[in-house]
């Protein structure tokens, strides 16, 4: 057997402990696998670590970075530390010293996208990020080599595990979103500041990441439409579940004649749609080939284990091109250098969706009447409307429930302000897109 | 750009032709994502061809896959004839003559599984089989690599798209199996004989394939539990329905300490199980690892298109390790050559279920109580127990319905016979397995 690869793991939190653990436990299969042992030889972290149970017999522990970088021995990086300085020089300066670097860090990648794959292009080293986007399912690797002969013409994903919870328990028990974050926070599902998850900031970085994947080119984060759940009413979600769908946390994209489309925000799915289906803290990714078809890919989005699972699947992955004595015959936006541009994003007004709208009115047949007519000046045709009761407090009052056709976004958005500007219209109006 | 892979393509029925397509219609894609032309140089067929609509000017159609063989410019063979003969020679001949072979063949790999596997770890050509198993989903690759730092604990899956139509047909329209599968053989997903699907033998070849690359093991396909889903009757289906569960064919293996089990049989699987929401001709696989925990593959599992995205996802891999000048550095199995042992698959009466049982029977105090001494004896704890009607023709007789806990294969077989002695027992007590 030859020498082992060495890898030096930057951060020793949730996921790199768990890559310490799993790299530990499962040293023996993985020498089985691949001819070699793989060793952390230095970890670089700034939290306690004496309490993790771990067997630092081989590896030496530093507060600092730098001798990581340094280290000529080293084989592969391993970034973990999270946030966007000292793991973007962590990512950049390994690259550009030949060295393999595998990172969790979707925030980082999105926001950096093109000088970081730009670096990962010029280097000698791999760039793995599978475990960046929704943990433990191999949906990089899928895009990339199980559907490498298809045009890749959309995906759409639940990739945010937090708001997929929290959606999941307002559907189940019928709560406010204030509750089941509440509940989610208790349960260690939610951070004590959930901005990222419940505003659809994280899920917009795996979109990015997945776009990028998928259609093999650049894009810029900043040029997502990017929508969160906090709006999302209890109400919507029961009239949803009577007409046969769930609402969701969407993340999406798509390849049209008129160029790129990619979003997040909350959806109606129908509930004979796999992505229905999927609850609690689970992810799951449908991508759509020009030959395979419809495809899902289903598992724990986030956690110690399966999130280390997917860095060590990009370390042995690395570990035996290494062996191999060669670079990755995969590039790391599965396109050829010479191939690889940036493109726009398509801007949200200029998409087209199926729309639910909830519209709160004093019932009168008049104000019915100029709805449709203002829905009909728009071009926007209608599929099916019905009326439910407000409450019994507001007798008078009637939610006017509307499905739409395909219809262009912008005109949708003037003809929800027109709405709001009837006299009759009690609430502003509810409106979600609906998963086509 | 260097020179093109030069592919032969041995068969052009539904699979073949669909990777001809595929090749031709995303030529610029995949040469862009390769930086190299792949180009079919050579096919073998004794099918009409002319009529397909595909384009073979850079293509020699040949009657005999002789030529393909003997081709010293040709990179990688692809064996798409089906069979056991001549299939097997290609693929044998082509990995000793070290060329790359990529086949769809389940049957052939499974039932020589252990001759063709040593064959491809000698040859400097590699082997790709990800067709084989549940068409369009890149299941073989997600193991393989994606799960590759996981010790797999257990696989379950729906790998035939027949018997999961004709399952879900009469689930949805409550009829019987006959009236099923002739709707299925109308519509095309059943042929003529239906034999190799709705006996899960199809299944079964898959299954050794999972097992083969999730254990990292061979194994012996004679060994293997079979049952198909020609004695599920309309009944079982109503009332699992009843009780919050789908009856579907799975495939099975799984790690114990007493060893590898495996098996090919229906089951009823609760409706909060993903598998579940898999219906008509699509596949999905569950896989648990260690550190991944639980997750789920779902596409489609046959068909022209979608096999042949899987087809060409193992000819791109192969092209880009022609192009890099190595041998594949994933082994076959997922294992070092010198690992690589074979096991024994536990028989089934060594394992372990939870057991659905219906019992038809004339409907006294007495009787219930001597099936319940009977399974007592047989150790065998009972879950929940139920009474439906039968009939109403038959207002003395009744169905009981029992739900067991864990209990042993063998000792509940026994007590199936000894249940079937009973006087008061009308009709052979209906078992299927429950998925824990």
């Amino acid at each position: 057997m030859e020498d082992a690869i060495k890898v030096g793991l930057c951060g020793l939190g949730t996921v790199g402990s768990g890559v310490f653990r799993l790299l530990s436990e499962n040293a023996a299969l993985i020498r089985n696998r691949i001819g070699r042992n793989i060793i952390i030889t230095k970890v670089a972290t700034i939290d306690r670590y004496d309490n993790l149970g771990l067997d630092f017999s081989q590896t030496r522990v530093l507060d600092s970075v730098d001798d990581i970088l340094q280290d000529p021995e080293i084989d592969i990086v391993v970034e973990l530390i999270g946030g966007k300085t000292i793991a973007k020089r962590i990512v950049l300066e390994s690259l550009q010293a030949g060295k393999s670097v595998v990172t969790a860090n979707k925030a980082l990648l999105a926001e950096y996208l093109e000088e970081i794959f730009h670096a990962a292009y010029k280097s000698k080293g791999t760039l793995g990020f599978e475990a960046s986007v929704a943990g433990g399912i191999p949906i990089i690797r899928s895009i990339k080599q199980g559907f490498s002969g298809d045009r890749i013409d959309k995906f759409s994903g639940i990739v945010n595990g937090t708001a997929n919870y929290i959606l999941s328990a307002m559907s189940r028990d019928g709560i406010n979103f204030h509750n089941a974050l509440k509940d989610a926070q208790e349960r260690g599902y939610a951070e004590a500041d959930p901005t990222f998850d419940i505003e659809g900031i994280d899920a917009a970085h795996k979109v990015i990441l997945l776009m990028a994947v998928s259609f093999n080119t650049l894009f810029e984060y900043s040029q997502l439409y990017i929508e969160g759940i906090t709006g999302i009413d209890p109400v919507d979600i029961a009239i949803a579940a009577e007409s046969g769908y769930v609402i969701k946390l969407l993340g999406r994209g798509l390849r049209t004649e008129k160029g790129y489309e990619g979003r997040v925000c909350p959806a109606l799915v129908s509930k004979d749609n796999m992505l229905a289906s999927v609850t609690g803290a689970f992810n799951a990714v449908s991508v759509w080939g020009n030959f395979v078809g419809e495809t899902l890919s289903y598992g724990a989005g986030a956690g110690s284990h399966p999130t280390a699972s997917a860095v060590v699947s990009d370390i042995i992955e690395t570990a035996r091109l290494i062996n191999a004595g060669i670079d990755n015959p995969v590039p790391p936006l599965n396109i050829e250098a010479e191939c690889l541009t940036k493109k726009d994003i398509l801007p949200i007004d200029d998409t087209e969706s199926e729309y639910y709208l909830r519209i709160m009115l004093n019932n009168t047949e008049k104000s019915i009447n100029s709805i449709i007519r203002i829905l009909s000046e728009a071009d926007i045709d209608i599929r099916s409307m019905g009326q439910k009761p407000v409450s019994n407090d507001l007798p008078t009052q009637k939610n006017l429930i509307l499905f739409t056709e395909m219809a262009n976004e912008k005109r949708m958005q003037l003809a929800i302000q027109k709405l709001n500007g009837l006299s009759f219209v009690t609430k502003p109006v509810r409106m979600i897109r609906v998963e086509h």
